[in-house]
């Protein structure tokens, strides 16, 4: 295969389902951050949408996360799709309902009043509980095999061990298979390794940073001196 | 192959590229339209992200147009997509973007402002500007041969034969490789049976139901005495 350069964001959980399914796929690829808030004249250039990731095979840029993790699925074993269409189908229709929660979660993180703040969290609480009443979950998305669901719905809990750090909101309570099949993913070593070791950090600065309810929660908490690091805060960023 | 029902909305662009590709495909369905503005119990239960189309194989529901597309093209000739990876992977991005065009549409005609109307046809022209550039295109997206980024495209660019009726926005203008394909695709049986023949009025009433910039020029158009019925107007949809 020709050489691999994914073109990331530290906090894009889009980033994430790619290095996830790169990492299980043992292949080797270079990682180059790009600053979405000030996006250079290269990144346009490449991104047709402006939005990370974008894959680099050779020279050719692939964009749009679904649409890498399709490309190596094409490309390089071992496959995480199921075999069979119609059961694949079914694994990339729940791909892009993690799709749709990451929207719902960057809405909870900037509703601006306590009203919102309340509505964001009921409408993230029942997608979770639509998610939980699904049949064969456990311990992964397909029972003992990791799919590509798997890594995508990695980067969506992800953000919940930062959530969890400012308070409780109710969003995942009471759901034991969601919260098993969290757990295992947090220990997988593709998951783990898919974000920056600073990670939970910048993802507190970052929502520190937002004139909402819950950038109101992180900067409380950073200001009871729970930060490690004092760098400057993460930009707005779009990904896809 | 199972039983195939595909369950619709009349005016949904993302039906009509599936419609397009079980055409293109000679595959038989069954075309069951729901109301969007009064969803049925059946469809949320069926639909998870409650959005139009979902195609049922047999009693299963696969829900994601583009999804669809993949699973159409894994079970059914001829393929529509290209043989080779990498360019495989170069026409999902295209379809994705042409997606995003499709919301850039929605916010074009929902634009209440003249400001805010003006600055969504410049984004959307602009987004035009980049896919004039690219080489390829003529007569299809991929020169000679039908893909599903044509399938895709088809149904962006009906919206414009609309919109032609009710001013000049400038937003395709003096772009000759869009004006050929768009006229091409318009051309093709697969894509003038993708809608009911009454599709551009049931449009124009559409639109002209909205509180808008384009929804006034609607109006207006209408009570020239354009319109050919007087069916009520068409709710508000949410599409895939």
């Amino acid at each position: 295969m020709q050489r691999l350069t994914l073109i990331s964001h530290t906090l894009c959980p889009y980033v994430q389902r790619v290095a996830i399914a790169l990492a299980e796929k043992s292949l080797d690829f270079e990682r180059i951050d790009v600053d979405l808030s000030d996006k250079p004249e290269w990144f346009k250039t490449l991104s047709p949408l402006s939005k990370t990731p974008v894959l680099k095979v050779g020279e050719v840029a692939i964009f749009e996360s679904a649409v890498i993790l399709e490309y190596l699925e094409d490309t390089c074993d071992p496959r995480l799709h199921p075999a069979d269409p119609l059961r694949r189908a079914e694994h990339r229709g729940w791909i892009e309902y993690a799709s749709s929660l990451l929207n719902d979660i960057a809405a909870f993180y900037a509703a601006n009043a306590e009203e919102a703040f309340a509505a964001r969290a009921s409408v993230l609480r029942a997608k979770f509980c639509r998610l939980e009443d699904l049949p064969r979950i456990g311990p992964y998305f397909e029972r003992e095999r990791f799919s590509l669901v798997d890594a995508v719905f990695a980067s969506v809990f992800r953000y919940f061990d930062t959530f969890d750090k400012l308070g409780e909101f109710g969003i995942l309570a009471d759901m034991p298979v969601l919260a098993a099949w969290r757990k295992i993913l947090a220990l997988r070593p593709s998951v783990a390794a898919a974000v920056v070791p600073d990670y939970p950090d910048r993802l507190l600065r970052f929502l520190a940073a937002k004139p909402s309810v819950l950038g109101d929660r992180a900067r409380a908490w950073l200001s009871r001196g729970n930060s490690r690091e004092s760098a400057g805060v993460e930009g707005k960023f779009a990904t896809a």
